[in-house]
């Protein structure tokens, strides 16, 4: 891979800091780094390759010269920074959502279609960590038949929140040791010893935005605009990684055996079929890539279904590993 | 009602205790009150009423002169003291699973088949809790119209576990806040800050036994011999009360409103309609007999479908509860 001049837009965040991490993991030839952040985040520093670097503030002068924008930044952010990217010539992959439903902005996991990366016109979007994990499981079954629809209801960790979310659990869990009270700032209700079925906002359908990301998200990188998603987005007292609990219903019959077949065999993707324990947690998956899938089994209720658990590092596979993995996918 | 000799067998387990607080909170008129135990336990005082009664050894002797005997036993308990209790002339309301499937055995839910318990010849089965909390939340739906078909995923308390999975988060949460370590002893990993796909036995089809109870019991419960249900049972560190994420399809179109009046005005079920926070948590559901239901909309991947979330106390309504009002339904 030839060296390349690099940003990561909002380098300070949760995101941001584990493309750092793996720009260095995944020994990315950088010839050039710019962490850039709001201005309350700059004049921070932040570790690289034995070095310390400084995080300077964006403003639209900060991409001109650049092969690349990692970007780890929120929508509002996204958009506002995005023409100025594009002005730049850089090509940016962008983990907010506000590109994802564009129909020029090819929307990517590189695994399942990372050809339609190479369509891009400059941005290139990172989809829903939800979906990015239950696709990984889904695609290898979807390659057998297509998929008609899937119903999934989601576990998944405070890291979803940020590392505010993160903090918040903990605290919380502090203060049950303590027998302190601690009030919830991020969350509407405790997540400690709790459950939370409401992420993100309410749409039209009473579906969340978060839930229909991953019909909407699932459609566009299936390339199956007919494609049927019921899904409960909930969050659980889990510091990080996602657990999905996925019905999947296919045009054939695709039996246990060819599904396990076709799932260990997908790059990325580990069955887990140990004797002593045949199901990962998102403990197990929390630090790694891979998505971690179990409990393979007939669905019950029609034809050609399948169930499946899923886990996988929401910050990982779920965000920052996705967006590096499409540079690579482009610059391979 | 009139004046009740009773017994509690298993008297000291989480669900024996939640019977004992259950008789004095219900007022049901007590003549006699026994408390059973294995070996072990006999000899310990709990506190009824004001008085402490002592806890006495259980054996084939302990069930004469009694109207009803509250079981809350493990199954192999049960299987042991039912020929004794059935002599006895008692009427056995039974919480393992032992009885469960037996086709003379009643399996009851008040609200749901109330009826089917006048017909016990000596043996009352008391539901699985999951299975108790998922078709409370569906029964009013299936009043409407017969339910084909449900995929659920629960979110389950580790005190399904009893006492020892509750002590188990407990101190795993302590030794995480004092970064001490505390190895997994009834769960075969850790609970605190990760969740486990696997509760039960698995079974023939790779779903696990808890899983089948709410295709299996459904059947009974509801009266509906064909139902599908494909189920994956999921533990959570939550103290008490289990949540499902329920998709159920119905043989003619539900519309949202007509659902939501139904469980409205079904009793025992509260569908949460606060404008601020539209949807219940376990730790909203713990300490109470009501099922509390939100997220209900329309499923998005077959006709006629609907999709919700439930909670409920699983010791409460899951069993304890279910128990002393099918002795209320059969007194009234």
């Amino acid at each position: 891979m030839k060296e390349l001049k690099l940003a990561i837009l909002g380098a300070t965040g949760a995101v941001g800091r584990e493309m750092l991490l793996l720009l260095e993991e995944y020994q990315i030839p950088v010839k050039e780094l710019r962490l850039l952040s709001g201005k309350k985040s700059a004049g921070t520093t932040l570790p690289f390759c034995g070095k310390n670097i400084v995080v300077e503030e964006a403003t639209e002068d900060s991409f001109k010269g650049l092969d690349y924008v990692l970007g780890a930044a929120e929508n509002a952010i996204s958009l506002h920074f995005a023409p100025a990217i594009q002005r730049s010539g850089a090509v940016y992959i962008d983990n907010s959502s506000a590109f994802r439903a564009d129909p020029v902005v090819p929307l990517v996991i590189p695994e399942i279609n990372g050809e339609d990366a190479k369509r891009h016109q400059g941005i290139i979007a990172n989809p829903n960590c939800s979906t990015v994990i239950a696709l990984m499981a889904a695609a290898p079954l979807h390659a057998l038949s297509p998929i008609r629809s899937m119903v999934a209801s989601t576990y998944q960790a405070v890291s979803g929140a940020g590392a505010e979310g993160q903090r918040e659990l903990h605290e919380e869990l502090i203060a049950y040791a303590l027998e302190t009270r601690r009030d919830p700032v991020v969350f509407p209700v405790p997540i400690a010893m709790n459950v939370i079925p409401n992420i993100g906002a309410r749409t039209a359908n009473d579906y969340t935005d978060e839930e229909m990301k991953m019909q909407n998200e699932g459609r566009r990188i299936l390339h199956l605009p007919e494609l049927r998603v019921s899904c409960t987005c909930v969050r659980v007292p889990v510091l990080r990684s996602h657990s999905i609990s996925l019905n999947l219903w296919t045009q054939e019959k695709i039996s246990v055996a060819e599904a396990a077949d076709a799932i260990s065999k997908f790059p990325g993707c580990r069955l887990i079929t140990d004797s002593v324990r045949d199901y990962p947690t998102p403990l197990d998956a929390a630090g790694q890539d891979t998505i971690l899938v179990g409990r393979l089994r007939e669905d019950l209720t029609q034809e050609n279904g399948l169930a499946l658990w899923c886990c996988g590092d929401q910050i990982r596979k779920g965000a920052a590993a996705n967006a590096l993995q499409i540079l690579q996918y482009l610059e391979r």
